[in-house]
């Protein structure tokens, strides 16, 4: 059966002013410096969100109308399944993500819970065969059933913690059998409520011990995909220990597990850390550890995380920016991590969201390309820096000085000349490059 | 003298990508549906920003590279007017803003105090004579003088408050001396720092009697100018009463002063209560009292005013948007109370920072105009508020209904068919609209 | 049957280092300032929280261990309403609060959720023959429903706010029928989720005729409860009508509503608008409009409505002192708004946290007389505005000047004289009056 | 001469409820647990604040009434020394702390600077030789100067770090002088404006190779203080790169610096970054790295930086948990970086101000003292934990388990069964031990 019926209208029209989106700036096989658009973007859909979620709110039960609302249990997980290839070839997208507990319900016991994401993992696998879409990153969710209530991996209680090392087990299976690119670990409940209760040391050892494991068995198994810890720092907890890129790399360089992880950044975690999107990108970029990215954006006036779906171009033109300067994502994508408004609760909206995303960061991929085409940054950061190529700067780079060296050259110093930042200059050039994308880039 | 020696490349040169600035998108003289471009924006430049601020912060002394800075006492006076008024022509702005201590030194006592104001005010009405820039606002500090640590119309001492009213008297003779548009209060220690120490009551009702005395002699004088509240929500305060529009508008109504006001809306004035620029716009527009407004715009994960140049072509646009809703600003205008960053401490950067923003006021503007030649949002809104211009929803506007109606409606209804908001396919369309910019328009 | 059957030890059992709570503190018949204390704290339970909330959170599913659990539709609506009243009694609490939806479950009909809002509410009135726990307020839930997804007296849809007129006028037939005392409206969806779709004029008009059409139904049927508003500046919304005091005042003066109303005063919406507790106490008091509280906390470093039970003895004593000087709260009460924290999923923790709640006002209470008995900061505050009773002061203050005169005043005036506003010393008081709580206090 | 003339009765006149502060709580030779309050406490005067502070803000020139604001340059800087010592010795604090900047005017040269320093050091050296006053810490300031405007040892200008190199030289030279215990490094404009002009990399790298050369120039000299960073997110910069206690691990530990630093921890930055105070200190305490504490308050509804006198209770009573958890300070101690109000303008008010700081720490200490010695939190988190001693639970701390083992044991595994965290039970704990502070400790 076709589940999206009244949708195709919506990209295939040509944009008019009464259609106006239809991918006007997403076009998969137009080259941005040699390489297609869609090999730079690797865009995927999250199946929680566009699939399993109803629009439910804390103040509001589920609202969204889906084609597939008329199943239950296994019959929904199907048709959820068949529904997703669906609007996969219908947006040309190249991936997908899902937890665990998105695909298949939970059974009576771990086993039938086996059992279940089984026959569904099957289903998908030979959709796959067929389909375009490949399986970005794969994930266990250990955070919605009443079990994860004080953790998984740093739970109070050992049980759980065994309870979550099965399921991260079955999931590095899933992975492998569904070749996926990554493995995230998102620990939404790995954190605290209150420190009065919390013996955060060994809660925290008790994580790396499970980091650990994870790895020791995903070599076992061949597993061939990236690791990836994805920041957040609150919400559902007060306090999560992946709080940020900088958090995330204190814990995995305290525990020797650097080498073997890289970030999955999310826009509107960024932002609950009170960091740009941009920010957590570089932090991530320059310590070598950029894996890939939840593409969402968030409400800075609003204190939760709304996940709502890219469209500010700012952003995606300074994310952009920092994956090309990372030389991409390697395994890595943006995943839409993004879920459409409880008030835009049809079918249709979900083609306009992901349209309206997809579109943002074709837009962004363009102009910062163009930046870096210009070297608008670079050559302005070559230029602020140039006292570090020469003289008492070099040595400094260099490790050629000490504290009596400087002192010295200090002391002979007059007045010190500094050069204005050009902040202002710099965010009209941005404006400029992007309202003029749609000049021809010459490369 | 000259006072900017090497900024005439940057307004005049053509636009290139080695000097993309120089009013690529402002055109004063460029008709948007029918009316000039500096007739729509009617920008004005604030003297605190841009001729007294010297960059210092909370942690920083001031630095600022000024031509000026050789000056003292009355002499750095004329001299910031003398560069005023030459920054006024270079920019081609029509209007300036000033707080009494800004274009003047304080004097020992209050009578030296006016006799500096009337030195300089004399000077500046003789530049104003030749110059077309003339006066959008003027207005009295009464925050950074030490007498006014406890507040000024809402001080716990009288003598404050006699002292308060001088100022404002003053400052309405000078306004009437100048032609001003508008008069503005802004009470940034208004308010309170704790509530432990304070008698709220007396003290809003002592300002509602200022308010009210400041009226009568307005009215005696013949003083001409529209009164405008600004509201902010705290700093350097606490608390500080004018919150936001609507806290404003329980103030006046409360007191019976809501026919005199009108409100200055800031930018970051909105974003540090917690709204958007837009909404408190809109709030003012809906209630009738959208005065002027102060362009700028803050960082929402930075917890302070840092009073950015304007340049978020979104913000821009949807102000733009709420002032042709509102036939304009009337007597207001857009008011550039923005800094330069404290890195940006180059003369040039005041030409790149008010050419940043008219530039992006420039663009809200025709973006603006064109959603509304297109009825983007008038035309959703209509369909989305259907209901309510038949049958039942035509009865509840109209008045003629009550809860035994409409209980006897509800009760024969059955499922209630809602429509979706469409949110994400709006942004889309602003994102288009935004990059279609150079598109003629058509009106 | 009795449902909580392992607590008797919490309340009864002396404090002790092993059971330290045991209403140490609250004993609902000593005597503060000759008025019984359940007199001045007339606490109620919330419903929905205690008896209908079961954990369930933006990440996590349902989780409480509730003995009601075993039941489904009618059955565990009657099953809660026994619950209820038996931990009124062990809790000795004087009142409850419900919305329609937290009693009896929806219907597939209108006339269906009227059959079984009457029969549980025939259940209720026969509890409360017996029972001395009264109803503080009962309001209708027009959030939850996915037909309220854009409003309810705010909808664009005229079927759903005749759908929303009819709730509320069975809700004050319901009020009216259980002898309530208050009447409460909080708008959870009466807001806006983008001002792009939005007609906010419209809607602001509607929900005010809707308000008028309230009053009008309640003198027909003779209902003598106080209507109250309840501000919340967002969520679920971007932004809520009602954000504050003092917008909810704009808004009721605005449409001639200002008489009918006052304000139920929630803690933790107080600091989401970004104000404190007291604060908004103080100016819902000092308009007359102080009409009842939610007493519970939230976390300033989390930007939800967290909703703790009240534990912050500071927030305790200056919301008791608000309301000590407001003569008490009339009809209004303290109502815990508040929920268990998920990880507090066993039934016991529904008593410790009502005991915390409940300990935590009683303190707050008696350190809040003793402030006034000694006139702390009324002695303080009537020294600091002491040159408003006297001289120009009072002319001020009398309206027996104008600008004129005070100028003339100012201008022979030498160095003004300020005094220091202690907050430092008045914060160290407050330390003392709390850790001296234990004292005996002198009426 | 005696700048203090007035305030003998507010430190020496017995507690009365006119004069209710007088150290009621701090005691010094009061025995807590075996050791001194004035062991355990160690407090700190800030130089800067206390003398060096004029009340200026973003808004307002300087204010504060202090009797040597008579004097100027080096005789100024000379009559805050001697105010200085005369305030250590009236409130008895043990330790005080300062920026090269407060103590001694710059000069002309950093030659001339460097000699004023060494006067006013030989100056303190000499009081010190009487006063029972020591100095907790010093540091050179690298941020007020316009010279760093784009930061110190992370300037884009090479000759900004020589200087800021030559400060620092001096300033571990006068820590060794005057026999501090500590060196402290907070990097005020260590960060970035915007990243659009910033090279990130480089900058974190100089800050490293700075700190390598401040470690082996202490080295050779023999300095013996312990080297502290001091965390704080942003202000004035946008983004400092010691964002808090895991970011500075991070960087420390990316650089081989990790062994020779610990932290000094800010309540104010805490809140700041999004974290309570006693995260903070936790994080610190677990990784071995709590160093000081710069003991303020801010106040969560501000977005600045407040610098608060500390007086909550519930934050000095966790901030003590922490402390006492770590054995004390060690070197560091609990220095007051914390201002009174600016309408706390009289000199009296810092004597109100550091006795209302001390007797908070004071209580705190007592009430944590007791919380431990009951074994509050020991036991229940014992308990908590308990299923990690034993089984399953003892493997995977040991090391002794793997993915195969506890999948296994997870899939014979029943329902599992997790128990309350009693959070609202633990807050009401703390109220109790709180109130019963007057209590006898009994250790």
């Amino acid at each position: 059966m076709a589940y999206f019926k009244n949708v195709n209208h919506i990209q295939y029209e040509g944009p008019t002013s009464k259609n106006p989106l239809a991918f006007k700036y997403y076009h998969p096989e137009e080259k941005i410096n040699g390489k297609a658009m869609e090999e730079h973007l690797r865009f995927a859909v999250a199946f929680w969100h566009t699939f399993t979620g109803d629009g439910t709110d804390p103040f509001g039960d589920g609202n969204m109308i889906r084609p597939w609302n008329q199943f239950k249990g296994m019959d929904l997980a199907k048709a959820r399944v068949e529904a997703a290839f669906e609007l996969f070839e219908k947006l040309n997208v190249p991936f997908f993500c899902f937890h665990d507990v998105d695909i298949a319900p939970e059974g009576g016991t771990l086993s039938e819970t086996y059992q279940n994401l089984d026959r569904i993992v099957t289903m998908m696998k030979e959709y796959m065969r067929t389909s375009k879409t490949k399986l970005l990153w794969n994930t266990a969710n250990m955070f919605t059933h009443p079990r994860f209530v004080h953790g998984a991996a740093t739970s109070c209680n050992a049980d759980v913690y065994a309870y979550a090392a099965a399921k991260v087990k079955k999931g590095l299976e899933i992975g492998k059998e569904l070749g996926t690119e990554n493995y995230v670990f998102w620990g939404g409940r790995e954190g605290y409520e209150t420190l009065l209760n919390t013996d955060t040391k060994l809660e925290l050892d008790n994580l790396a011990r499970f980091f650990h494991m994870a790895i020791d068995y995903a070599k076992e198994i061949g597993f061939t995909g990236q690791f990836l810890i994805e920041p957040k720092p609150k919400e559902p907890t007060k306090h999560q220990y992946d709080f940020d890129v900088a958090t995330g790399l204190a814990f995995l360089q305290n525990y020797g597990l650097r080498d073997h992880f890289k970030f999955n950044i999310e826009a509107n975690h960024a932002t609950l850390a009170g960091h740009t999107f941009e920010h957590e990108l570089r932090m991530a970029r320059i310590n070598g550890m950029l894996g890939s990215v939840d593409a969402n954006q968030g409400d800075t006036l609003l204190g939760w995380d709304t996940d709502e779906f890219p469209t500010d171009l700012y952003s995606t033109t300074l994310a952009m920016y920092e994956i090309l300067k990372n030389d991409g994502l390697g395994k890595g994508g943006l995943n839409f991590d993004a879920k459409v408004r409880r008030g835009s609760f049809e079918p249709e909206d979900l083609f306009y969201a992901h349209i309206a995303g997809m579109d943002s960061f074709a837009i962004g991929l363009k102009v910062a390309q163009r930046l870096i085409d210009d070297n608008v940054f670079e050559d302005l950061i070559s230029e602020r820096y140039q006292s570090f190529k020469e003289g008492v700067g070099r040595d400094i780079v260099e490790g050629n000085t000490d504290f009596y060296k400087l002192e010295a050259y200090a002391l002979q110093l007059g007045d010190i000349k500094n050069f204005s930042g050009r902040q202002e200059r710099l965010k009209s050039i941005i404006n400029q490059y992007l309202l003029d994308v749609h000049r021809n880039v010459t490369v």
